[in-house]
Formats: structure tokens, sequence, C-alpha cells
């Protein structure tokens, strides 16, 4: 069944999330208009030069009037001050719903905004890469990938339906739950791996026999990896981790408990622990890959600059 | 100018890196035989069938009889138990070499079974994936890696020479340095990225309201990352945290500082802080990918399912 249109969409936030929707939304004619705010002039002018919107605007509210559904995606931490911005401009009937990776909170920020006959419905597209900005979106971002409605008890059930039907649409797989367990889950499928990454990332930073060329070169062993998720958003990242708190904070004193164990068996010889942990491990990988969520290519599939002729003209040695 | 190729080489265990150097040995012409060891019969029967060998032995030092060049391509904590048994087979003016990821204790282990004549030259490419085994080899693997050489001090510099044009001939770039040292550039590099990712895929597992489902369904919010490299041989990496274990577990402490610094942050909710070491973080990704060490393409370039027709024939939706 073909997705009927919205006659206009507003996008709040023309980064990696809400280029993207707009480059699917328009492959898809999920919208037959597109409005947009971005706070800094270059982005609003860039966002046009790109065509991700019918037109910008330097306030949120003129964004958002007359939409049908209004996303916002914004850092979790300003949600509850676009929300209070936009609040008399908004549509009767009109769908509100965000992308923030963080549920609780910004449903507390975001609901004492939305007056009646409004139906504010909060999503999490579970999708990104390392690059943000408007030139970072692409239309295929959402495709296999989960997005998940945190409807407050209450809401309406034509509105996540509608909305479930929006995001299945842009290629997603929909779950519905509470926000709580939402932000449980994704304390530990997220939150806590950046945390991690940006964490380790710093401690190599710090070394100092180690130097930070050494640690460049050799990045292959495994460090590299991490590197490409520290390279993420740092506000969309500290907005999460203060809304995000206890969660948080439970599921890294889980993981420092186990590193501990590690690291007891390291010291003491544990060969067996160690072998069965790392055993255990291994396992979960394959059903990521059998659920649709990652490739099974080695590496990723990553070719690196040695399968990418553009990347190493002329086979040159990038480290002379 | 080329290569002068060994006349023959042997390889010591047919896995990922051993199948990848007979790979590329032949596409480079790099030696005129190869002979090779595997304990078990499944792996020489099928190194047999891939041509990966000229013959395959079921003891090692018939294997090394005659070769100019011999590669430990086994978990470093045996090659000191295949180096006694290679000892009294060995040729003499051979090389002797491993691919081991610490270097101290293979040269306590190895050295003493090396006959004088021969030249043992301790080795490390810095290079792999995720899989194992005979069928897990490709001749591209070292293109561009580095490989670190840490011939101990009175070693042979005709033999370092040789050892390290035929890393060059692979496609590597190569680097010398002391075995300590090395041990303790690897411990954050590589040793102590790959510990952090067994962990949180432990923590994961151990969850009680978070299923397993849920990690492996969201796991594209970047836990995915982690499940990669955890995905690497059990074995191999238990030899490597018992034989480096004070630089590991000095590592490691300094990653528990930085980490309870951030866990401060969090529950205290210094943003300016977590901004502060987020924004840090995401310099180093830009310098590695300059050094021609990892890919710039979003995501590693990974298409996921999305991308791959193969994966995902008519477009349909593997979790239905």
């Amino acid at each position: 069944m073909a997705f009927e249109p919205f006659e206009k969409v507003a996008l709040i936030g023309l980064g990696l999330i809400g280029s993207s929707l707009s480059h699917v939304m328009r492959r898809e004619k999920l919208a037959k208009a597109i409005s947009g705010h971005a706070r800094s002039a270059a982005t609003r002018d860039r966002a046009m030069e790109l065509g991700l919107a019918d037109t910008m605007h330097e306030h949120a509210a003129d964004a958002v009037r007359d939409a049908d559904l209004v996303v916002l995606c914004v850092p979790v931490g300003v949600c509850g001050v676009v929300a209070q911005a936009i609040s008399g401009a908004l549509k009767p009937g009109a769908i509100v719903t965000d992308v923030g990776s963080v549920k609780a909170a910004v449903i507390r920020d975001v609901a004492p905004h939305i007056p009646d006959g409004i139906h504010f419905i909060p999503g999490h597209p579970i999708a990104g890469t390392e690059y943000s900005g408007p030139d970072s979106g692409f239309a295929s971002l959402f495709e296999n990938r989960w997005c998940i409605l945190t409807p407050p008890s209450g809401s309406d059930a034509g509105a996540t339906a509608r909305l479930t039907a929006f995001w299945q649409a842009c290629g997603s797989n929909v779950d519905v739950m509470g926000a709580d367990h939402h932000d449980r889950v994704l304390s530990i499928t997220s939150h806590l791996p950046q945390l991690i990454a940006f964490n380790i990332v710093t401690t190599a930073a710090d070394l100092e026999e180690v130097s930070q060329q050494e640690v460049i070169k050799y990045s292959a062993g495994g460090f590299r990896d991490f590197t490409r998720i520290a390279a993420s958003d740092p506000t969309m990242w500290r907005d999460i981790y203060l809304n995000n708190k206890q969660a948080v904070l439970e599921m890294l004193g889980r993981f420092s408990e186990d590193m501990s164990a590690l690291q007891r068996a390291i010291r003491w010889g544990d060969g067996d622990m160690l072998f069965d942990t790392f055993t255990r491990a291994r396992g979960i990988r394959q059903r990521i890959i059998e659920a649709g969520q990652d490739t099974d290519k080695p590496d990723f599939g990553r070719g690196g600059q040695q399968s990418d002729p553009e990347a190493l003209p002329d086979g040159k040695d990038p480290n002379p």
C-alpha cells in the first residue's frame, strides 16, 4: 500500500538525520513540500543549495506553520527550547516527533509545550555515520535499520500508526516500546560503546612514551575501529550523556566490573577464563549479521586505501 | 629492484596470516617453493586443496627442512614449543621469523632454541580481519599496513634487510624497533581495544532486563562495531594477554582512570568536560585517514545488507 504523502513536513535541524530524511522523502515522494529550520545562516544557505527544503526559515516557528509532520532533528538538549519556540505555530492535528537517542528526557522537556490536539510521538531511528552536517545525508541511511517509537500513554493510536508508516516508507523497521526501556536498551547498544570509544582515544592521546604518530601508524591493530565512532558530533553526544545519566552510569558500572574480572584474569594468568570469555563474545557477531544489522565482509568490507585507486594514486606509499 | 625469491619458504600454521602470506608470495613470486605445517589434518588437507603450499607436513620439522625462510604463524603461546620442534631441522643460514602480536615473550621462548648460524628476526604484520583459518587469507591483506621487526641486539643486519625486503614485496611498510617498545605500542593500539571489545560484548550478554534479541536488533547504534573485533580467534588473543601482561595491565589502568573521570562528569552533569573530551577525540580520526590506515567512507564504507543485493535478495526484510 502506497504511503499517502504529507502535505508539508518541517525539518527542524538539517544535520545528518535531517538531510537524510529530506533525501529519502524526495526519493519516495513522502512529502509534497519540505520546510526547514537551521540556527546558522550557513546551514540554511547550504540546505537550499542542496535542495534539502523548499523553504528555509530563520525561526523554527515559521518552518512549522501548516506542517502536518514536524521532525525535531536537533541535539536532545535543545528539544525543549525548540518545542517552546514552535508551540504556538503548530497546526491542529499535526504530528510532532523527534529523532533523539534519549527518549524519557525528551518527553520531559517537550511534552509540556505541546498544545492539545497536536500529537507528540517521540522517535529514534537507530542509524547514523560518523559524519555531521547538511552535506552528510543520504537517502538509504534508514534502510533496514530499526526506528523505535515511544508514544506516551494516552497517545493517539492513529498518529502512531501514521508515523510508523512514514518510517517504513523511509525503509526502516519500526518497534514501539516505553521510553524508559528504550533508554536502557540504547545505553548498552549505543551510549556505552560510544563513551568507551571516546575514552580510549583520549587514553591513547595522553601517553608519554608512545607517540601520537605511532598510535596512528599502527592503528590497524584494532584502535582505528574506535576512532570512527569517536569522530561523531560532540554536542549531540554530550547531550545524550547528560540526559540518560542513570542508565549510562549503571551500564558503565557493569562494564567496569566485568573489566576488573578480565584484568584479574590477566594478572593471575587465568587463560581458561580469558578463553571462555572470548569464545562467548565471538558468538554474537554471527547473530547480528543474520539479523541484517551488519555486513559479513571481512573488516566491514572496507578496502582502506589499498583497494581504492582514487585514495592511493599510482600505488604510492602515503607514508613516505 | 625486484625481490630475489627465496628457494623455499616454510609456513608453520596456515590460518589468516599464513594463508595470506601464501597468496601474496604466489602472486608476487617471492618463493620458488612453499612448504607448510598445520597441526590438524583437516587444515593440512584444506591447505593442499587451496594450493597454499606445495607440500604439507604433519611435523613442523619436516616442513622447515631446506627452507631459507621459516615463518611461525601460530599463536604466540606455542612459538616456543614449535621452535624446539624445528630446531634440529633448520638449514644453516636460514631466517626464522614470526608474526605474533607480542615480541618480548616470543624472543624469550624462541631464541634459546635457535642454533648458531640461523637468524631469528621476530616480526609483526599489523594486519588482519575477524576471520580465521586457511580459507580466510587473501593476497592484499598486508598492503599498506605496517610490519614491525624487532631484531634482538647482535642480529645479522643482512638478515633483517632481507626480511624487510620480503615484507615490502608483500606490500607492507616496515619499521624496526625494540621488542619492549613494540609491546607497549601494541598494547594501546591493539591489545587494549580488543580487550574492551570482548568485554562490552560480555557485559551486554549478561543483562537481565535487555534481551539478547534487543541488543542484536539495535546494535547499529555503535555496539556492532565492537562485535567485529570480538569475533577474532580466542586462542590467539588469550596468548597475547598472557604474554604481554605488564603493558596491557598498565594501559588498562590508564583507561580505567580516564573512564572514571568521564563517569564523574556524567554523574555531576559536567557538560563542558564531556564536550572537550569528545572534541579532542574527534581529531585523531582524520590523521589516521591521512596516514592511509583507514578509509574515509562513512561507516567504513560498509553497505550492510542495504546496498548488497546478494545479501538481501528482492529487497526482502531479513527480520520478518
